[in-house]
């Protein structure tokens, strides 16, 4: 029955039996984490062949090349075609990175602000103001570099199908707005997927800033929880079609396809972005770590090993979503929730009351159960209506999560029948 | 016998002697490479066990850490313990950084221009004018960085005993100079070690800018070529008598001990200085390879085996050392240059005759031996008196330094007669 059309006297005995329920999981001492997108150590198994690799002669070799030794700044050749075939991205577009594409992308930013783009009016440091757009929900690490770098964050919907473009083609109309952060395909943590019609009008608006970019961070671009995945269209090929391919900064690692804390990162940028971007990076570094690429080209062989790979990390990472939804499929009788169903990724977006996120969060940590902070997915960490909860299912074990998941829907019903009661 | 005591017709025929030779390498066709410090293949096998080790559990595991996932900004326990025992910087100053040491000097000055360091009175990019003291002969890619940064590169002279200090006493009284490079042990290319007297005086000097910085890269801190290796006072603990260890930022690595492309690079900072960075570069990245880490920490297992590895490859290289050393005595006799005569690190610095250094350089070139480029060992690539190469004998093979050094001999013979007979 749904809980706005119970009586006071039926919630309040509702009330009743949720907190002994509350207060026999607070009486169990949990200690579960369901906050952060991190792997659980049986995906992290699914890679031993990668981490376990001999890297003696020839595999430490690419042609006639000692990887041992310094040098290539751009990334092994077999690395970049390794991604290009992953993505669908032009292999001369790739640079390749360390062990996190968040590094990429903030040094694009650092680089952006010394010295501007190549066709920056001047390095954005020098600007009077600049801004960024955020789509919200979102990632905090996203929001929390363009914050540290001193932007002015502006919130823009997410909607089912993308960002909420009317409201971003209006912004990108004030010269001070230079960027928007992109998770374009399962989009942490909606876990929707932009579609063609979104990534066009990403592509051709128009921008009164001529050096706008879009930071493109496709991070979980082959991550499906099933065979009929999300396609997400080549941002790249549209926006050339506009002469705007100069616009796309695009980011990838293979952190949540081997390992997050020895993966390796990738961006990919057009030849004009590339031609400034190189001597700046051939300043900060010989190289990164060629041996590590190695180990993911050997590890891999082939594309249908990754597809393969991905497959089973999909298919663990596919029953800890189900239960999690069937949990709170469990709620929809009640109707005091909404909550995404992605088809990948690592994330589902709860949308709670209005004003009783933090209460759930407060509940649940009570009872032993950390969840992604309420207003993580906000700029500056505020979720101005204060209903959107991230679940990330993958870290904690079946049990674990079994557990959460019921601790979850007694804290959630408590604090819709608290909101209703008051 | 000196050549400048030579009449100019034993000149000539020392000449055409010299020339015939020379003609002779030429058409050997030879490619040699003695211009980048850059260890050999026979050195990286040295470390096999490093790059062959299977990180399987428990080795992929810190205490209950499993270093396969995210996290730990500051690297792992054991490996800023390594580097603590290591160079005698205490573990807490030590940040873990991913492959390069470069790219921790080259973010540290980003940081510097987009925010200032916390004692800055601001960020550096908004300073009217900022400069950098470069120590000559110094390491080319040092320069480039600051050059790269919009700094006015200082050029100041190296002494046997460590950098002019009158020079750089004088230069610090200047506001706008906010920092210099030191490599202070085997410096690149001189190959001398700072002295105590050095250090001291660079710790407690007096500097306008209240946030200056000294570099300190010491590249080479355990790079002895034989038992009695140089001693580097500890600029910490120095600069700690007079309150300024905040001057010090402290760098090193992995990448010349194991692999120069899958090292591990690390910064030392005091805590006022970590304080500040942490934040950013908690922006920057989730963490650094700890799967590396580890690595050098299984490989390794103890300090005694580091000193026992170190001394392998001090012995490989002791010999190239040697050889090249017994090649620049023969031109004794003739008193036509001068060279150090390192105890460790990477580099002899060739002093020739003013003006000849260029010339000796493509003399090489065209017989088929790369050099450093003249000029590389000072800013902007312009050595004001072309005097000076910098000679890396690592990379080549035994029989291919033999040969670089002979045609070497050639080259600097015919150049200084070409010089005497202008």
């Amino acid at each position: 029955m749904k809980y706005r059309e119970m009586s006071r006297e039926q919630l309040q005995k509702e009330k009743q039996l949720l907190e002994n329920k509350y207060e026999e999981y607070c009486a169990m001492g949990l200690k579960l984490d369901l906050s952060r997108g991190k792997p659980n150590g049986e995906q992290l198994d699914v890679s031993e062949g990668f981490y376990t690799l001999s890297m003696q002669k020839p595999l430490c070799m690419s042609g006639n090349m000692d990887c041992r030794n310094y040098g290539v700044l751009e990334g092994l050749p077999e690395m970049r075609a390794f991604f290009a075939d992953l993505l669908g991205v032009p292999k001369e577009n790739i640079l390749i990175g360390g062990n996190s594409s968040l590094q990429l992308m903030f040094d694009s930013l650092m680089r952006a602000l010394v010295f501007g783009f190549f066709n920056s009016p001047k390095p954005w440091l020098q600007e009077e103001k600049r801004k960024w757009i955020c789509v919200v929900p979102g990632y905090d690490r996203h929001f929390r570099i363009t914050e540290q770098l001193g932007f002015e964050l502006i919130s823009v919907d997410m909607k089912e199908d993308g960002p909420d473009m009317d409201a971003v083609e209006a912004l990108v109309k004030d010269p001070a707005v230079k960027g928007i952060w992109c998770v374009p395909k399962y989009s942490n943590p909606t876990g929707n997927t932009y579609t063609e019609e979104i990534v066009r009008r990403l592509a051709k608006m128009e921008c009164a800033a001529p050096d706008f970019r879009i930071m493109w961070d496709n991070a979980y671009a082959v991550h499906d929880l099933n065979e009929k995945g999300d396609i997400l269209p080549d941002i790249f090929a549209i926006a050339k079609e506009y002469g705007n391919e100069d616009r796309i900064l695009y980011f990838s690692s293979t952190s949540k396809i081997t390992l997050p804390g020895a993966g390796v990162a990738m961006m990919a940028a057009s030849e004009a972005n590339r031609k400034q971007i190189l001597p700046i990076l051939g300043s900060q570094t010989i190289g990164y770590d060629k041996i590590n690429q190695l180990r993911h080209i050997h590890f891999f062989e082939n594309s249908e090993r990754v597809h393969a790979h991905m497959m089973r990390l999909g298919r663990m990472i596919g029953h800890k979503f189900a239960k999690t939804l069937g949990t709170l499929e469990s709620l929809a009788p009640m109707d005091i929730a909404e909550w995404t169903k992605p088809n990948g990724g690592y994330f589902i977006t709860l949308k709670l009351k209005t004003g009783s996120a933090k209460r759930v969060y407060d509940l649940m940590a009570r009872a032993g159960v950390v969840l992604t902070p309420a207003g993580a997915t906000h700029p500056h960490g505020i979720d101005p209506t204060d209903s959107v909860l991230r679940l990330a299912p993958t870290y904690p074990s079946h049990e674990e999560l079994q557990l959460g998941c019921e601790v979850l829907s007694v804290c959630v019903r408590l604090a819709a029948i608290e909101t209703l009661l008051k």
